[in-house]
């Protein structure tokens, strides 16, 4: 079932925060690394590369969860949730939408010669803000 | 098998950057939150408290995995690993500790009547990094 997420989460998912991804291993442990993160509607986006760990487990096990903090540690809002999609429509624009985001930049300057993005869309299924407002 | 930490994975624990740390739900899906981390040689210890889902988590499956990056999402480090030991022993101690590192401050401000600290004791399995050195 789709949880909602406050105005305080959405912001905080909007604005230029690193979150932090976790996903399953194939032996069930977690997995959890830095990604950028993008809002569509009530989903959340996430870019990675075909080949990464990332989109092999979501696509074995779709259960995820995100942890997102402001620079200090707060507000931090953490999503358990379920990758709903995997697509590479429009990834590649979407890539460079997240280097505008992140650094400011019109292209994502870390391309690599044979890299294919991929967009994990995620549906949050339960979501805790500790928010300042 | 216990990893070695790079100095510069030790360097992103021993500073004051807020680490994410993943453990798997009853039902086997993930869980992450922001936490404060130490070191210990090469353990990595979090204080939490007793009553929340993490020590729940961990007792019941010690299997977790560690996302550390610094205020700019760089350089970064990953961990995976086991909870090894889940101690009380000098916990409030260890929290006021905490707060000396990524507060500056004396004493953990947010006790709450009643609340007793835990210490997990993390060791790595696997570590990745991604350094400026």
């Amino acid at each position: 079932m789709p949880a909602q997420m406050t105005p305080g989460v959405k912001k905080l998912f909007s604005e230029a925060n690193l979150a932090h991804l976790a996903t399953l291993m194939k032996d069930g442990s977690p997995q959890v690394t830095p990604v950028w993160v993008d809002l569509d509607g009530e989903r959340i986006l996430v870019n990675t590369a075909e080949g990464r760990v990332k989109p092999r487990n979501v696509r074995r096990d779709p259960r995820v969860a995100i942890s997102i903090a402001g620079s200090t540690g707060y507000p931090s809002a953490f999503v358990r949730g379920r990758v709903v999609k995997v697509t590479n429509d429009g990834a590649e624009a979407h890539i460079d939408k997240m280097a505008k985001k992140y650094l400011g930049q019109d292209e994502y300057p870390w391309a690599q010669p044979g890299d294919r993005r991929v967009i994990l869309v995620i549906e949050p299924e339960y979501v805790t803000g500790m928010m300042t407002d």
